[in-house]
């Protein structure tokens, strides 16, 4: 049996004597004060023990990572709505979504770029009266933190500055593949994008995702093995912007990154991971994190491939 | 010297006698409903004379037409500025405005297209208190007609469904090329689009195009000849959407058409010529309005090539 | 234990059930005269035992699956070489090979679509004086058939029609990416495209990237543990042409298909697979081989996610 | 009437105080040892007379401005073929030929780009026994010059590094837009692009376009007046690959420049014009070679515009 604790603990020894390499996100304007040395790493186990080092118990904005939850719960209200409107396929390109978008005709790639969750959040505006209660409620139940929210700053200060999203919402919007109000669409994107959680709670909320939903309560039955089979495979082909194949390489588990830092990843049927730490790397994903993954995935020999 | 009275009516007789190709236009659903066999023509000379035919007294929505109009007020403020912030260049590009638009960082090929027309829009917001007031009072001492307004209808209409242009403008926003409000600047464009005018008022609003703005009133002083010969070339290279080159081979002279399925040219030195027959080919412009202009070029032996 | 003879058994009479749909590819004139029914399937363990069912005997046209073949005798050579000059991260675009190649100046995304295998191609040349030789022979170790050889009328068809690689070669050489003799790289491709081997020679052949090398020969001990991850990640995220993200839902496996109607996959640590049927779907990929090593993943539960 | 003897001696004066700005072009190799300071023109009547000032007798490389020449003895052959195969319409890109082929499946653009004038050598290919001979014939009877030739020096160093060519080729012969052998139209291309002229041969080579045809001999009887406006339309709108719409504006005539730092230009009804200056802008047009052009069209007050 893997000694989880030594392993993490080794690693966050280990990072801590990297160089200071990558930068804070910056293009959120609220984002920018993060104390960029932050550094935390939390590992759950899908038969029950948890583990962490470092400041794994302190919050950071989730962004992207986020994504994974708006689209779990959208497929909990009308998977094949999902799929009708969002692809799942890379992208391949590190900057021109709206071309791709213009070309493919107003269907997003996947659900894990910009325009692909803009269509999710859509779908949840029109499933849900109160779509944003209804996140935070399946947020609070994975990571089991009643107090798990967004952060109104952080949420205002992307609102304001969103001009590439409404440039987005308003393209798809022509080709007929956002429904509702570009403006309410885009509050719930960037709320959601604002969730905070500490690593701790962002390991317990993927477990659902190593475990194939076994630790679901009944109200999320929709997400059934196959779903979150799929959820993982987008993560893998998809969740890293343009540093995917990297990633699938240099960790081998299907995760997630944000802008904020923090990283989630998922050993299916043993653990779900989090880590963060804020400092970028040119891809837009945090340095430390990819780096504390790695070391984590080739300790415990858990690489997929 | 040319019979123009004898010209336009021969050329009316002429696609009289066509068969009723291409439709009218219908993405503004307000347009949708025009009386698609209208055909009017009206011609006037730099020094004075002016020769009609046809519906040449009935008004229609310019829609692009009006670009010009938008554009040379913008360079009576600040040339330079206009400049700096829109392109000269041909776009080449049927389809995919935003593409060029993400490539070249917001700064459209040139005015004649939406993009480009957009900005004009917000370097007039900038401008003027009253930018709508500046550009009635500029189409109205042009055209000589006092009542020429805009069509609130078609504006309304143009602007609850304008997402393709509200892409562009938040792109070109996330890119720093637009300034002010994103509605603000669209409002401006969706009622500067609806002005409507007569075949007739047309031709003489056009005419400061052919005389190199002598006619011009000294407060549109800073309407140089330099200046005008620069909006002449543009309309040459860029005033027919994709069907520049074939509309500089077939009629030769620049001008500028409107998918109310106006279309206005110039000859330098000698007249403006207005054309107006809503049917639409593939490319947005007027079949017949194309077809009687390379007629009346042929017959007055005007094409500048 | 699971009953992989039983596995097999059943997959055979499941997918012979279903429709004939798809078509075989006809853009290689030689291929287009296989008989579209034959079906086959082949799986080898880890840990020795083998099986197969329906024609998985018959040699079948490897086209693309031979360039993990080139990629692996590559890495062989110079793996840092490798990576300067192709990519890893999936191309996101059905269509476009071109133009992605001339944005990102001649660099290919990744060594599982043409351009990237040109250069692999191109990289064999400069290595080997006898790079064909080199190729047979590893391809010979692998399958443990002695007379596994390429399709010399196949490879000339290729050849002779190559037209859009040649230009990819071209574009690649104006870019410095290309270093020897475009038609020598073509010759070599083509040859190595042309592969013939059975759905048993396959599974043997891949069998290496599922137990992480430890079958290799000594000559080939630089396919190192992370080297071959590194492939099987590069597979699963860019292995099927523009149903990645699809194939990586619906089978779960790295693997790697080709228009001849084969797809070889691995599940690591438990067996190589490969199937056989020469009808494609619109991606280019076997329909029923596909939904062969879907049903062979469910019965296995051997899905990576 | 004009004093055409003093202005071009006015002009010459002019731009012979102007800092040496811009560089000679070295793509291919044989052209980077030209002297960079060298400054010809000439113009000629469509009345006869004559004129020239510096080195307006010494011979350059034509270099696209030879493209007009080989589009104008297509369309002797069989304009309904040329136009099936090319376009009219301006390109609008200044980097990404293959992008736009690849999209329009083919089909360039215009004649005066890489891909349209390669399809054009491609019908001259097959039109002729011997093509080469053909378009010297021609351009020896336009230019008064019998020993008009190409330079095999500089059509070898083309011929040899002419892989982005070689692409363009590839790609529309995959296309089918190319029908006979690659190699065959690229040294034509290569060869006629060489072709050398001095500014007083290349002004009388031009001076058929710009009197619509009257001086041709019989034998280019198809250049008719139709044809030649065409001719004179696409070199205005694509005639200076991304400043298109820059010179229209400067010079207002229709033109052809080349990377050899000659331009010639057109005003309809007046005279021919040909300047060579080596030194090239970013665009690839020659910097003095513009300036001489756009104050000759000012002082003779010729602008189309």
């Amino acid at each position: 049996m893997d000694d989880y604790a030594q392993i993490l603990s080794d690693v966050m020894a280990l990072v801590s004597r990297e160089p200071a390499e990558g930068s804070v996100a910056t293009y959120i304007p609220e984002l920018a004060c993060i104390e960029p040395d932050k550094f935390g790493l939390a590992l759950k186990c899908v038969d029950g023990p948890a583990f962490a080092v470092g400041d794994a118990q302190e919050r950071f904005s989730l962004q992207s990572v986020a994504k994974v939850l708006a689209l779990s719960l959208a497929l909990t209200v009308d998977a094949s709505a999902v799929w009708a409107r969002v692809g799942v396929e890379p992208s391949g390109n590190p900057f021109n979504s709206l071309v791709q978008l213009e070309y493919e005709r107003g269907i997003p790639r996947n659900p894990m770029i910009n325009a692909g969750a803009l269509v999710v959040s859509d779908l949840l505006c029109e499933a849900f009266e109160d779509p944003l209660g209804e996140l935070l409620a399946f947020a609070r139940e994975l990571s089991g933190s009643d107090d798990v929210s967004y952060d109104q700053d952080v949420a205002d200060s992307e609102y304001t500055t969103a001009f590439r999203n409404r440039a987005l919402l308003n393209l798809m919007r022509d080709f007929g593949n956002i429904h509702g109000d570009v403006e309410r669409t885009l509050q719930l994107y960037t709320k959601f994008s604002a969730l905070a959680m500490s690593c701790e709670e962002l390991a317990r909320t993927f477990l659902f995702l190593a475990d194939h939903g076994r630790c679901l309560s009944p109200r999320y039955a929709a997400l059934t093995k196959e779903r979150i089979k799929r959820i993982n495979a987008i993560m893998l082909t998809s969740g890293f912007y343009d540093e995917a194949g990297e990633f699938a390489f240099r960790v081998g588990l299907p995760g997630k990154s944000g802008v904020g830092g923090g990283i989630a990843a998922v050993c299916p049927d043993r653990f779900a991971v989090a880590a963060w730490s804020p400092r970028l790397g040119d891809s837009g994903n945090s340095v430390l994190g990819t780096q504390a993954l790695a070391e984590v995935a080739r300790r415990t020999d858990s690489s997929i491939f």
